[in-house]
């Protein structure tokens, strides 16, 4: 549990208590010039400065939840309640560096079967609780925040003791997984079988099944693998009404694909318990490698004539300039002063990094569907940069967070967005939102720089994701961003017709619940609510989290 | 209208009165062989013989009605509402043969665009009629049976006037369609732009565009174009509750994906005016091509290993002994018999015919795809037959439905239905449901073939669609079909855990509403109805179609 708590409290995201992810000191200048003076921004909170309000979970609750998963399964403990008390967006880091009051849960529940997870949703019904599900807490959309919705006490429903591989069917290439299974392991357990998941998001190493298909995750090699939600056949979810499974065939035209209201359901309409995915063989032979393509518009057409002649590789990232200038700067070194020149003597005046990637059975397969790639990209005019740049990418593919702690201790604010929309709305859709960030954050001596790259590339349009970096308003932390954010939700959700989706990938949880409504209409809202009240007639599941609370 | 009188109430499919499809009297001969002697059935009802009641339409429901879309689209006489009785099913059409009452509307309305569809709805609601949203009138699951349930009246909304092409976006991709638009239409308004939709069911000269979408339709290309569901990026529907709007970007973590309720809805909940689906550059270079494997075990794998190793040609659709043989019996010819010849002498014991398709931009692209197919057929134990084979099977692509005519005119029972399920069930899932089906029809005299294909595969399994041909038992024609589809549907949706899904793309209609709860849960069915409640509040969509009457 201390690990836990170093991870979740301290430091976010870095285990060990310490940030692992240390910066140049030359990058830290060379960003100063950019943004603003830098410097030690709040102190992270020592454990016993935090507020943790005595557990409101009633005695006879406590008792027959414990009858349920066993008296040492229900925490109520300050640390193990700290510790599940959010998610890792920049505000919840923020909020636990800061003096004043955190979303503690009244008690977190370790059940550790799926018969369990039904029995302890029966008893919180009985009671009166709110549920949130729990997995790797890896949520920045507040899909994990223990919100009591009204109710007198919240627990925390951890699922790691879910944790097993139920099956695996090689014929039909499926395997049945608990929802509590993290990234990790998944693929461990697989590749016993000589299979693979594939889903690599950034979270992997802690997110787990349950929460990618609670959410709608999309890993980094979605072009080749496909979304989480491509991955499921079939799910397994207790609710307060009774357990529900779905999921026969491969396809089929039985109604509305009901899978698709649980994928995405945020832990709001049921919590699924397991989930059955579409595997692949492990692949044998993986390469990576970077190109360069000059200005965004460049960029984003390559990427696109990619994807519409099915010629993308597994992995597809095409950074702007800003981004890639960043990330640069960031890994300091005279790599890359190089690079700059080398560059500049080709005549790429704004260099977007493009990093491709492939996984395959044989070099030789791979070899066949990166030659289409690569004769495509050369007829785009991108420069090749070799497999070093592609490499540096795939060595720091999971460090993101970490590097985010080092920047938050160097006092900076930072946090990242996403969208998605149609290819001839996607040039629009990026200035709109880097105008909106760049005007609510921009103030006397800090110059936000706010950085965007496509990491999920379809036939018919893009994702987009968006980094701010900036020196953080010591005077007001929390407002700086809340704005910011609300400029960046309204530019994409747009008034009356929305430019892109609220999410490509992180989900709705509660900061984007405000959204939802200008995405699927005032209707697809009371559809949602009809559901919800379907399968969980008293609102206890994960309340404020995809719906506002009524 | 008389025309489509002609179609839909004397030969059900066969355009101008006659089938068009002859049977050479050699293949009924040797049809005859196999299954029992045939004779001429019932002759096709004369229109004035059939039974049509009375519109039971409220005069101020009429004059509200034609407020909305006119007087002349209005239609409340004998040959309009005759002409949407229903839809396509074997049952159907034997009911159009024989006395009796049909489910004749008591009105059908022709609104001229997606905002008198509107409001027609709440013109509808208000005067309490039920609403059966017709498009081709394809439904071989009485998905367009004009019901009442309950209400006093019931009129069918024919989308015919809804037929034109919104908008074509060429850089995402993407074209909006007016839900009234026939396959053919659609491709013709595509093909002026270089663009394809690629779906080509076997309804394809009759189906709708809206009806694809409401149904979940698969076209015969479905392994290269995807099934209907994969090409929906957006949805306009009419509903009681007011417009919905949904699809902003190709893939969103905002939640459940309401557009995959939508789709698949049959009309339950919503009436679809507008779909917005991804196209395809018009392919340039075709081909089709025969093979034969030998069994169904080694003809399943065959198709599963091209499935899982992404080498599926677009079309591929794999043929049963039974099917394979009947095939070439219907065909009859001096042909067929050499084949057998040459068939025997490469060691084939038991045929099945395997049948590729592909389309592209170039035959250099087409020829490398096939290259890798084939290599891999080949070391299945493949035997080509070379491109006429195809060919044949590419003539003949929408023929089934005026060859249903000519047997029917013939005195037989046929029909067909499918499944879907996983690779490791799926021979399993054949062999009940033919056992199933053949121990509920045979009789004396009377002897079953039930044929069966792959036209559908997936990485994780593939579709069954069954055909079956007997002599029909004039005795009671009705009950002889609805007793073998009730033990069909009974091996699919087995008792507890189906083994396939109760349809891979003929819908749930009214027919296979009573398995729905087996396949999605009683959980899954409130869910349903409470999504129904929410847009339609008073029950006048569709009643009865997809969810049973409650």
């Amino acid at each position: 549990m201390s690990d836990l708590l170093d991870h979740r409290v301290r430091h976010a995201w870095t285990p060990g208590g310490a940030a692992a992810v240390h910066l140049p000191p030359k990058a830290v200048r060379r960003l100063a010039e950019r943004i603003g003076p830098l410097r030690a921004g709040a102190a992270v909170a020592r454990e016993s400065d935090l507020a943790v309000p005595e557990s409101a979970l009633p005695p006879a609750a406590s008792a027959d939840l414990a009858e349920v998963v066993g008296a040492e399964h229900v925490l109520t403990d300050r640390v193990a309640r700290l510790g599940r008390c959010g998610g890792l967006s920049y505000l919840d880091l923020l909020r636990r560096r800061l003096p004043g009051e955190l979303p503690v849960p009244d008690a977190v529940l370790l059940p550790g079967d799926p018969e369990q997870v039904q029995r302890v949703l029966e008893a919180c019904a009985r009671h009166d609780l709110a549920v949130v599900p729990f997995g790797g807490g890896t949520s920045v959309v507040g899909g994990v925040t223990a919100a009591r919705g009204g109710k007198h006490a919240v627990v925390v429903l951890d699922l790691r003791r879910l944790n097993r591989l139920v099956s695996v069917d090689p014929v039909s290439r499926l395997a049945v997984f608990q929802a509590g299974v993290r990234g990790p392991e998944a693929e461990r357990l697989l590749a016993a079988h000589g299979l693979t998941l594939g889903h690599v998001p950034q979270s992997f190493e802690r997110a787990t099944i349950g929460g990618f298909a609670a959410t709608r995750s999309a890993g980094q090699a979605s072009a080749g693998y496909g979304r989480f939600e491509d991955m499921v056949e079939g799910v397994r979810l207790a609710t307060p009404r009774g357990e529900w499974r779905l999921g026969v065939a491969p396809a089929s035209a039985a109604g509305p694909d009901l899978r698709e209201l649980a994928v995405g359901s945020e832990g709001a309409l049921g919590v699924l318990t397991e989930v059955t995915v579409r595997v692949r063989p492990l692949p044998a032979v993986e390469r990576f490698e970077g190109f360069v393509l000059d200005g965004w518009e460049r960029g984003t057409a390559a990427v696109r004539e990619l994807a519409q002649a099915g010629a993308l590789a597994d992995v597809t990232r095409l950074s702007d300039a800003d981004e890639t200038e960043i990330s640069l700067t960031l890994k300091g070194g005279g790599r890359t002063a190089l690079l700059r020149r080398y560059l500049r003597a080709r005549g790429v005046a704004e260099p977007c990094l493009l990093v491709l990637g492939w996984h395959g059975g044989t070099r030789r397969e791979i070899g066949g569907r990166r030659a289409r790639t690569v004769r495509m990209l050369r007829a785009a005019g991108a420069v090749r940069l070799g497999r070093s740049a592609g490499e540096a990418w795939r060595a720091g593919r999971f460090a993101g967070p970490r590097q985010r702690d080092a920047l938050l201790d160097l006092g900076l604010c930072v946090e990242t967005l996403e969208t998605a929309t149609h290819w001839s709305t996607l040039s629009r859709l990026r200035t709109e939102v880097r105008a909106a960030l760049v005007d609510s954050l921009r103030a006397p001596g800090r110059s936000p720089v706010v950085m965007c790259h496509v990491s999920h590339a379809y036939e018919t349009g893009a994702s987009l994701y968006f980094t701010v970096l900036l020196p953080r308003d010591d005077a007001d932390p929390v407002g700086q961003w809340v704005r910011a954010k609300r400029a960046a939700c309204q530019a994409i959700a747009g008034s009356g017709s929305p430019l892109g989706t609220i999410s490509h990938h992180h989900a709705v949880g509660a900061d984007h619940a405000p959204y939802l409504a200008g995405e699927i209409g005032e209707i697809g809202i009371s559809v949602l609510a009809a559901a919800k009240r379907a399968v969980d007639p008293t609102g206890i599941l994960n309340p404020g989290t995809l719906l506002r609370e009524q």
